[in-house]
């Protein structure tokens, strides 16, 4: 019987962090404020945006919407993406990606003020996630994963953490955020071999590999602390992890469940984000 | 009895293509140029600098010396790296650094153009090695131990790689160069619990630790490729690299001697960087 990670109580500790230091930017006369930059209309960047949008307004954020049509032009993105930048009443910026394929997705990118970055997609922040800086900031879900484990107190100096998955969106970051924290860190892949075997060594699991259920018993071993970042449809059309949920329960030490784990946290974590982005273009102390 | 790496049979392959792409070059009016930018008189930076001209020397790469005094304020020393950054006949920079206490290296680092960032110190070569990507050049280093595996034919896809040091020079760069190459990649560092047990499951071991002769037969298996990053003064007042080589060399399958392993090829991959840059910059086919 394994231990429920749950994102609900991360969320609502984190949140009253966030809402404490959004009132005293409040009382200093600044608003924090996101940007959401959202080109055309796919369902799961809307999904997203009302959920980013209620988390925000839950916890003092304002949002501002920035709505462009499918078709518009990369010069028009990139000269919203200035205003933006310009906009001193701003302090970060969601732009969902992938954009659509007439625009330079890099291009687009290097047009973002890395301070303005609270999703870490700009080279500022990419470099500050490897470099364990403070420039930009790094991706929110690799944060959240970061912040569950932070929650539940699971000590990472000196132990065995896994990664599996590569991306620059989870597996890269997260991999270099649990080796700032001390951890001896192994990131694997498609490419690995006998990939139950490496995880099962694991002491700390985080899977990121973009398919259902993909992680079970073969993979697991006792005593472990196991963060899913999957969020898939099954095949019974229920929402799942990329780990094998029911398999792992009965071995597993501790576990997020899917749906109600890290994608909960992941909202709040880009509220704080822009919390912090408020807190260091005010000189105030940026601890939350 | 281990193969010794050599690192004058890679340096020797390496200068050839280097030499071969710079007459390409040449031909087209474009002689490659490093620019060395160098403040105080440290004898590590000289003696480094004194191979590295001579290196560029003998594979037509020029170099243009700036010399600063230990003394110089951070404003001129910013200038003058963007007086490199506009002059179009510089291709590539290599700042010694530390920098003196007194200027800012954060600020110094922002300053250089990451296409001319040859040795890999802005965010734009950090994040490039992060995200897999050509923005700018990985640090030289790294890029040694790469050509190294390169050149003696060492298989990376899927096989075990463990990397001990996770500085932003060698361990953490490495380990991205290693994880495009598909292996399985883990970073251990002072922290690590039981690094031996640790290092004895790699099939790939790459040694950036910092401290003479820390990798005794304890850390090692039979069948290992070693490659030793470390080049420090031992008791005896012989060079030394951090892997105890006469403890080593009975177990694994092959190994770089210290000196004459990856040291010796760093300065190769700089010119090969230079010679890269002006290739991007004059529009050539980039491949050595």
């Amino acid at each position: 019987m394994a231990i429920l990670l749950k994102g609900a109580e991360v969320t609502a500790a984190l949140n009253e962090k966030i809402a404490r230091k959004a009132s005293e930017l409040a009382a200093a006369g600044v608003t924090p404020t996101l940007a959401i930059v959202r080109v055309g209309e796919r369902a799961d960047d809307v999904a997203y945006e009302r959920g980013a949008t209620k988390r925000c307004a839950a916890v003092g954020v304002a949002v501002k919407n920035y709505l462009l049509p499918e078709t518009v032009t990369e010069e028009k993105l990139i000269s919203t993406i200035e205003e933006i930048n310009r906009d001193a009443s701003i302090h970060g910026v969601l732009l969902f990606r992938p954009l659509p394929k007439h625009l330079n997705d890099e291009r687009v990118r290097a047009a973002l003020a890395p301070e303005k970055d609270v999703d870490g997609i700009t080279d500022g922040s990419l470099a500050g996630v490897f470099a364990g800086t403070n420039t930009g900031f790094p991706p929110c879900t690799p944060a959240a994963c970061m912040e569950i484990l932070k929650y539940y107190k699971v000590p990472l100096k000196g132990r065995k953490a896994v990664v599996v998955g590569r991306s620059l969106v989870v597996g890269k970051p997260v991999a270099m955020m649990l080796l700032s924290q001390h951890a001896t860190v192994t990131v694997c892949h498609t490419r690995t071999a006998d990939m139950p075997a490496v995880c099962r060594e694991a002491e700390v699991l985080v899977v990121a590999a973009g398919k259902p259920k993909v992680v079970d018993e073969t993979y697991l071993s006792e005593g472990q602390i196991v963060i899913d970042v999957g969020i898939n449809m099954g095949d019974d059309g229920k929402l799942c992890g990329d780990v094998n949920f029911d398999a792992a329960e009965p071995i597993v030490a501790a576990i997020t469940p899917v749906p109600g784990g890290v994608g909960t946290v992941t909202t709040s974590v880009l509220a704080a984000h822009v919390v912090t982005a408020a807190c260091r273009a005010a000189g105030v102390d940026e601890a939350l």
